[in-house]
């Protein structure tokens, strides 16, 4: 049987994400037909290597859209805002990575492999892919729930730079050019701030305080109540995600000077007790979750030993001494990858599956 | 009137933790009369300079504290428990920074903001001085739990290298020696890794990971059930310091490349209900706590802007949105300082006046 394969439109494939994407999109099986990459009009023209072969970048009009039956949107929200239901109007699923549509109850909000029957329910036409450090916990998170019912998360994260886009990870780079072989550095405070406008002027900066040996306590926008906006997205697409609308959640986001793959430190709740064994049982046979969890050994997992891989890890799983059926935990996961392109991946991948079965 | 000053002894005066201390008893007012330097015989006959003299190091014996009234300790847990004893025995007052008195309940474990009344019972003649992760919250929890009375306290803690001592110092300014400039690493898993041990070689460190573009989930030495020993004080010396021996604590300790001053992501609940604006009132009242929080112009503390100040600095307070009675908060504070050196001088310096009154 011979069975047309779909048409995928990676809309945003000059960024970050959109880089990690093509080079996903040329690891993986040959699922997809045509790829065609769609940017802004300052984009059009350019080539680009997708599954060894130069790509010329076309033009994002709705013409663009005909014959696509799956659209990637790697852009900011409000551009997903405006092109997303064009695609879907054209026909096309959109599985849109921006912040636009996570919220909206006609449009599911996927994990694969976590909630991946939610993904049917498209009125819109248009899938949602999570919150980056979101994501990071998610696959573990899910599974525990699965199987424990979870109640409470509190959490903290240790984000990397790429959090913040391509400019994030040239600004990390530049500051730490700016401080490697200083030994007198980070004693006085202000010290590192003075030493990067010495060097680097007033050249802009995605973060609001130097980030080379610091760390930030941001992350996104300011939102009610002294809220930043990534730490109601932690709280808002959890319960989402798992299904679970009174979770309760309490999230603080750090920006830590890493430059790929976020960090969460993780204190979780459950209705029924779940001891350390139990929890590395699940959690082992979790898809997508690695268990590294040796504090003997000093066995745990890191961001330096994570980056580039596609699973989230998971380690320094503890139960909590003082709060019943509660675990804390560390868990890192690349946040280009299951954070963003890989996840957006899966997604299309469900769909084009769906589409040809 | 006339009164004869006291007699300070510094013993391990040549750490890290140490020179700090010289240089807060050089820069404070004239409380002491004779400050004496003890190390071990390796260091006797060392010039070190206190308050603009040099001043010789002597050898560490039990007749060196002869006529002492008070000797602080900065060593390691091993030689504190062999010689505070022996000074006490001599009639001084012991004032221990290491871990090897803090939890016997004959030794008070003091922070003079929160619990000085606590230090006038020392039945050993020995006061001990909390480790650097607790103490980065305790100004701050402690005028929370006088108001709120604190019940719970869940924290993450984002932890500086000099916390491991000069060696952790060195270990990462010679880390960022190495990955300055390099604009490839923190990209492939374990890139990091390879990099230091091709510049580095096999040089000792501290940490049991890479801590350049890296977080590392572990401080201290292995407890049971895969606590770390940090992790295990920062919920111990709470309830002991706070007088809450059933306050329900979790910590996940985890390093971060800082040079200095310890921050804390921490979410406490209360038995009283508690507003932002309340929170403010009680920590800006205060002593030894700096209020910096103001989200909409991007004010909040960060460990490069704290580090060589006195107080801790608290920002993002938010009452958190699903558990009643808990605010969610962020702290800095100087782990040499305030988080050592520092509150041992406070200690001391409350002795001095006890035996001047």
């Amino acid at each position: 049987m011979s069975v047309r394969k779909p048409t995928l439109a990676v809309v945003g494939a000059t960024g970050a994400v959109g880089t990690v994407m093509l080079s996903i999109l040329s690891e993986r099986a040959d699922i997809w037909g045509e790829i065609r990459l769609l940017a802004s009009k300052r984009s059009a023209g350019k080539k680009l290597k997708v599954r060894g072969e130069d790509v010329v970048v076309q033009e994002l009009t709705a013409e663009a859209f005909h014959g696509v039956d799956v659209a990637m949107f790697d852009v900011p929200d409000e551009i997903s805002a405006q092109w997303a239901p064009i695609a879907a109007a054209a026909g096309a699923v959109a599985v849109d990575n921006s912040g636009a549509f996570r919220m909206d109850p006609d449009v599911p909000l996927i994990v694969p492999e976590v909630n991946p029957d939610a993904a049917r329910n498209r009125p819109r036409g248009i899938i949602a892919n999570p919150n980056c450090t979101t994501l990071t916990m998610m696959d573990g998170m899910g599974a525990l729930h699965a199987k424990f019912t979870l109640t409470e998360l509190v959490v903290a994260s240790y984000q990397a730079a790429s959090g913040a886009g391509q400019a994030g990870v040239d600004r990390l780079y530049d500051e730490l050019a700016v401080v490697g072989g200083r030994r007198d550095l980070g004693v006085r405070a202000g010290d590192v701030r003075a030493a990067l406008v010495d060097k680097l002027g007033d050249a802009p900066s995605p973060f609001p305080a130097p980030l080379a040996l610091n760390v930030v306590p941001w992350a996104g926008s300011l939102k009610d109540d002294g809220w930043a906006s990534e730490e109601l997205k932690v709280r808002n697409e959890s319960r989402k995600i798992l299904g679970i609308p009174d979770l309760k959640v309490s999230a603080t986001c750090v920006r830590v000077p890493v430059i790929t793959t976020h960090s969460l430190a993780v204190h979780a709740t459950f209705a029924s007790p779940v001891t350390v064994a139990q929890a590395h049982e699940v959690l082992s046979a979790a898809p997508n979750v690695v268990v590294i969890d040796d504090p003997a050994t000093l066995q745990f997992p890191t961001p330096a030993d994570s980056v580039g891989a596609d699973p989230t890890f998971v380690g320094r799983v503890r139960q909590a001494l003082d709060f019943p059926n509660t675990l804390d935990l560390f868990v890192c996961g690349d946040n280009l990858r299951k954070g963003a392109a890989l996840n957006t991946a899966h997604i299309a991948e469900m769909i084009a599956a769906e589409l040809t079965a």
